[in-house]
């Protein structure tokens, strides 16, 4: 079940494990049982599959940031990447380094998820959604297609966040460098909804179940269970 | 014309048809005349390709969708796609199973378009856009680079969809589970145009020629003619 | 260091670089020393790639713009591309014919740029970001992920640009055809800043150290140093 005109340059592959033409998995991949590997995939070494994942052509596993001269934060990762049992890695996703998918989840075409990420079981990151360095991803969690998530962020369990939400990490918007101190995504607490479009600024905490309406630009924290709207946010109905 | 290098399971190809190393084409694909495969495009079982048809390195036609247990929505498809004569498929662009795209219809780098939709002719998706499933788009069409089309919508002859335009399909964000009673995208009636940035809310019909301004947050239907602006967005000129 | 299974119709390939399984690089292509191609690339003829550079795999480098009988502006290019030494493509990104990339830059993954771009030295052009035709980008300008630039557009250096940023460059969105004359997208000077998911809209100027805040909507220039905010865009503070 593994083409001849695939590369496999690794033994430790599973039961039933098929890999297609013009795939490309290194040295040091691990790869489970009853895995589906799609033409033109690269899984660099360090890649751990789990059991019945399927990866859809031109996904990229196991990418080294790269500064390149131009990035004000020096990227820093272990050269690992874990895809748990039954998840989903869609048509030319990009998981770098140093990043752990949990079981049952769905990685969409396109997307792009960067070094010191985690993400939980039963999640669904959207078509060309991007992730940013160090973000922490919950169980049941869905980020609808087109977002942008920042650096250092945190996204509880059942957080739901529509397409095209953009956040921030920098007030500063990079005019000082790059410090972790001030560097600082939003929190989305567990269950809260994020409607299409909104903005949320950095270093803010939307609550648990609280809800931002479309197109909403959040500029400061949102308690548990209230609903906010606007330019800027404001509370439109309060927690009981 | 057919590289040695690609793998090329179908013979009903057309004449002076070209294949380029690394790409994959299945049995039962159906392939037109004058048609030119660059390469590592995929191409699956039930697909079939018009005359004429210009298809970008790495393009990815007939894809399964994929719940991974992390769906709310069961996907339902028809194991085919069609692309009309002339049309071009852009590098990367994803087309899904049961997806119909008509005649000179330009597909743009990285556009993701799932399961259940229609596309017409002269028809333009513009790079990175996200349609998702059972979307109608008419002929004469734009919807520029970024944009991300919700399930269920209707988009008809003519209209002009800038970029970064998002919309949505469930007031209730995802909470009540899928239901296609309750999730019904926006329909944009023939002519309209969206300006760059705006969002539109479910279940709204935007009028015949009516004009939504740059950023803003569409809550309820626009009357055909009429302009609409702001957040939330207020009738600015009504139709004469 | 040039695999077997790659195709390399180009000699002129400078020392110690190394071509990866499935790559292709036509006659005609320029290849500096120290150059890292992963697998999956395409080098076009007419590419001239400098020292150090480091190419993603799947990327696209020399791609024709292609209007299949659906744009309104019939595409001018010349047959090559530039990019200068110790750049990095990212996965998946696209460069059009037409485009010559500076120094140290950085083109994030599934990044698409058009051509007749220019794009200088240690700059970063984010993931997914796509611009469009004849724009130019100075030194030291960072544009963040998911961000749309329009065509006929200025960003001068040490520009910075959030992710989520989307610009227009025809106030007739389309419905007069295209002419150079009227279709002229926003310019952004030295050091400004634009915030996340903030909309500029046609011709208009943001001038030196300008900053726009987070889903701000412009539609008139800004005074160098000046900070705007809102929907639409107002002064909160004039530079002193």
């Amino acid at each position: 079940m593994i083409s001849k005109l695939a590369v496999v340059e690794t033994s430790d592959i599973g039961e039933n494990t098929r890999i297609a033409e013009f795939a490309v998995v290194r040295q040091g991949a691990r790869i489970g049982a009853n895995v589906v590997i799609h033409p033109h995939v690269v899984i660099a070494d360090g890649v751990v599959i789990g059991d019945g994942v399927e990866i859809f052509p031109g996904a990229v596993l196991g990418k080294e940031p790269k500064g390149a001269g131009a990035l004000s934060r020096t990227p820093v990762f272990e050269r690992s990447v874990r895809v748990g049992d039954n998840s989903s890695i869609g048509p030319h996703a990009v998981i770098y380094y140093d990043v752990s998918i949990g079981e049952n989840s769905l990685i969409g075409d396109g997307a792009s998820i960067r070094e010191q990420c985690t993400i939980g079981n039963k999640t669904v990151i959207g078509r060309q959604v991007t992730i940013n360095y160090n973000v922490r991803i919950g169980n049941g969690v869905k980020i609808m297609d087109n977002s942008w998530m920042a650096g250092n962020m945190d996204i509880r369990d059942g957080a739901f966040i529509s397409g095209g939400v953009f956040t921030s990490n920098d007030n500063d918007i990079g005019q000082h460098g790059y410090s972790d101190a001030h560097v600082v995504g939003p929190t989305i607490e567990e269950g809260a909804m994020i409607g299409v479009g909104a903005k949320l600024l950095p270093n803010i905490v939307i609550g648990k179940n609280a809800v931002v309406g479309a197109g909403a630009v959040v500029t400061k924290s949102v308690e548990a269970g209230t609903v906010v709207m606007g330019v800027p946010a404001k509370v439109v109905k309060r927690s009981e």
